[in-house]
């Protein structure tokens, strides 16, 4: 250990995407090391508009090991952290940085401590997957700053023990998380299956849906679908396998169809056996059927897929438009059907990529008031607007892979005394 | 054919009790037929609050045949109407009325035309399986009409071509629809387990739900499901068969724990299938699941099942209460969380089996405002009240089968003139 005294700082701050399952995970069949009962596939988020941000940060002056989230500081005692930082811990390596004249030899590492700063640029509590971007991304920087020689796919396996869904955050584009078949988990790692220019037309609209009651933990819900649903083991033994490679060529071939059709029907299967478990878990409410049902009968009009949709363990809506056109038309359909509140600001309902607004011709309120209804709508009766149902909408694409960023003044922690700016 | 004029009247009237299923019935493998796609194992509803009441008359002086389905004339060209006519007809045997004068032999009634009328005592579309009593009803009566030879489970196989559950009002009691092996539906028939004395205690209350959305029919929704559904073949192969073995031991051992968990359990995945259609099929809402809460909650707290629920094709419960008492405290928390609209009149709210009602201490009003908490709610952001989310609760028990209304005031139609009342 070096430096000309103990008190110098070594930091890396990294950004890591968040990413949607359209081939979802649910039910592990190890619960320490998060080893699922079946292979998912997801589209990893465009960062600009949604991702965490962490700055990891070592020092002789640290006596314990602290981690600050969104500014508040919080435990780093669960389980699923330790899990991380100990498998991160034994493969660290020696590390030197000859300008600020720090060597760290690799067994240091046992006994230095860490400050970690988190931040989301999206709402924590909004239930768009935060713990996969946080986790991947601790697990990233970590890597980083104690020189770790695993490729991403390594790495994947240690922030799945932090939280499974992780280990997709791990690279941009498409990815697969392989269920693998080792007991020691070596082998439930992701992999990429395309990278995010690959299939760059499609257009991601998330609708953050208002919910009334808290819900089930995903941790506890596929816990209890595991052991009481009759039907989560035929899903993935016999259904997913093949849903797996029939959305691999889906993806490959950029099939449109073929990938709407299969992250609709996967995604409404993994909520029927969250239907099917006892006691029953409900995610989506009465807003998220009125989003499917808009979504369905537009790609039936159309009679071709224009938009898919999915839905994780909660009531928002992801939906992702075939191309830009899709997309502006898909988000007149919403603003026409879920309109905001009065008082609120258009500028706050729709946000991240603001272009499709543009292209849907909506500048503001007066544009939305001004949408008429679809032609796919016949009967008024189903087109009751609710003002108040969705809270805001968010505009993004498919992205890439985390990334480290090397402008100092992007780090979360003050590079003098470690701690949050 | 005889009688001193040609203007004689026959008639017959009887009255069908409705049902609902715990064990279900969802898939047909002969959409002509109806045969099914498993057993299913229903309850039969107290006929004083819910049934069907049809006359079924015949006279030389009608010239085609009608009906009249709660005062309102209906088509009778349906197939599924023509099915359960023709299947009758052709059984129909020599009727003799001494005390009219009237003789009809059985070749006569291929020529004869039929004046019908039914009425509900509950709202057809309230979506409780007004179907099912109905089109026993018609077939009961009919039988009876027609002095057919044939039991009631062999009018099951009838009823069950117009109206697959139909089959199961034929009995009262506890009722299994075998499904059968034949590929002419011979002996897909309704058999009675026990009747409605064996397990007396039993205090059914249906939450009558505000539905915001028309409904999938069942007849498509079921048809979709067979097509598209990756699960539904698994549940009718491996799992229903199992869950119908079990369900007639709980019956036969009054064991209410057991059918509570069955019936639930079916039900949940009743509705499962229905969302891993594609498109998907929601039939329970929002409301819905808060009851379902409700009930599991409580259930969870008192260590053992008090209350079973279950859904049909909409989001009305049935609710099926172990006794009077734990009837009593379901009402109490119903009436809690869903309380009435103020301009409702209690006596309207609570409708049925008006004991349950004061066996809870309700009178008026004043009473469900002052209801407290039930003990088991402990956070208060899940007790949320809406009033006006459920319409009505009807309070009922286990009933009786069909029975022949011999009292000619109860007749719907006039006995001189066959036309409605």
């Amino acid at each position: 250990m070096g430096g000309e005294s103990e008190k110098w700082v070594l930091m890396v701050t990294a950004r890591t995407p968040t990413n949607i399952a359209v081939i979802k995970y649910w039910g592990k069949r190890d619960e320490t090391l998060i080893l699922p009962i079946n292979d998912s596939i997801s589209v990893t988020l465009d960062p600009n508009h949604l991702c965490t941000t962490t700055t990891v940060s070592v020092s002789p002056s640290f006596d314990h090991d602290r981690m600050w989230l969104n500014g508040k500081e919080i435990s780093l005692q669960g389980g699923r952290f330790q899990s991380c930082l100990r498998e991160i811990r034994a493969r660290a390596q020696d590390v030197e940085d000859e300008k600020k004249g720090i060597r760290i030899k690799k067994e240091d590492w046992q006994k230095l401590h860490l400050h970690i700063a988190s931040y989301n640029n999206f709402p924590t509590a909004a239930g768009l997957a935060s713990s996969a971007a946080g986790l991947a991304c601790l697990v990233f920087s970590l890597a980083k700053l104690m020189n770790l020689k695993e490729d991403n796919s390594q790495l994947s396996a240690i922030a799945r023990q932090g939280s499974g869904s992780a280990c997709r955050s791990l690279y941009g584009g498409f990815v697969k998380w392989i269920m693998g078949k080792e007991d020691n988990g070596s082998d439930s790692i992701a992999v990429q299956l395309a990278d995010e220019k690959h299939w760059d037309e499609l257009i991601i609209i998330i609708a953050v849906v208002s919910a009334r009651q808290k819900e089930t933990s995903s941790t506890s819900g596929m816990r209890d679908t595991v052991e009481t649903s009759a039907l989560i083991q035929h899903r993935a033994k016999e259904v997913v396998p093949k849903r797996v490679v029939q959305m691999e060529n889906a993806i490959q071939n950029r099939d449109f169809p073929s990938f709407a059709r299969l992250a609709c029907t996967d995604s409404n299967q993994f909520h029927a056996v969250c239907l099917d478990t006892y006691p029953p878990i409900f995610y989506m409410n009465d807003t998220s059927h009125r989003i499917i049902s808009c979504v369905e009968k537009w790609n039936r009009a159309e009679g071709t897929p224009q938009v898919a949709y999915t839905f994780d363990a909660g009531p928002n809506a992801v939906m992702i438009a075939r191309n830009r056109k899709t997309a502006a038309l898909l988000l007149q359909r919403l603003l026409y059907n879920f309109p905001p509140q009065s008082d609120t600001d258009l500028d706050r309902y729709v946000i991240g990529d603001k272009s499709i607004l543009e292209y849907a011709g909506i500048k503001d309120m007066k544009d939305v008031e001004a949408l008429v209804p679809p032609p796919e709508i016949k009967d008024n009766l189903s087109t009751e607007k609710s003002k108040g149902d969705v809270s805001y909408f968010i505009c993004t694409r498919p992205g890439g892979g985390p990334v480290v960023l090397s402008d100092e003044t992007q780090a979360l922690l003050d590079p003098l005394t470690g701690l949050p700016k």
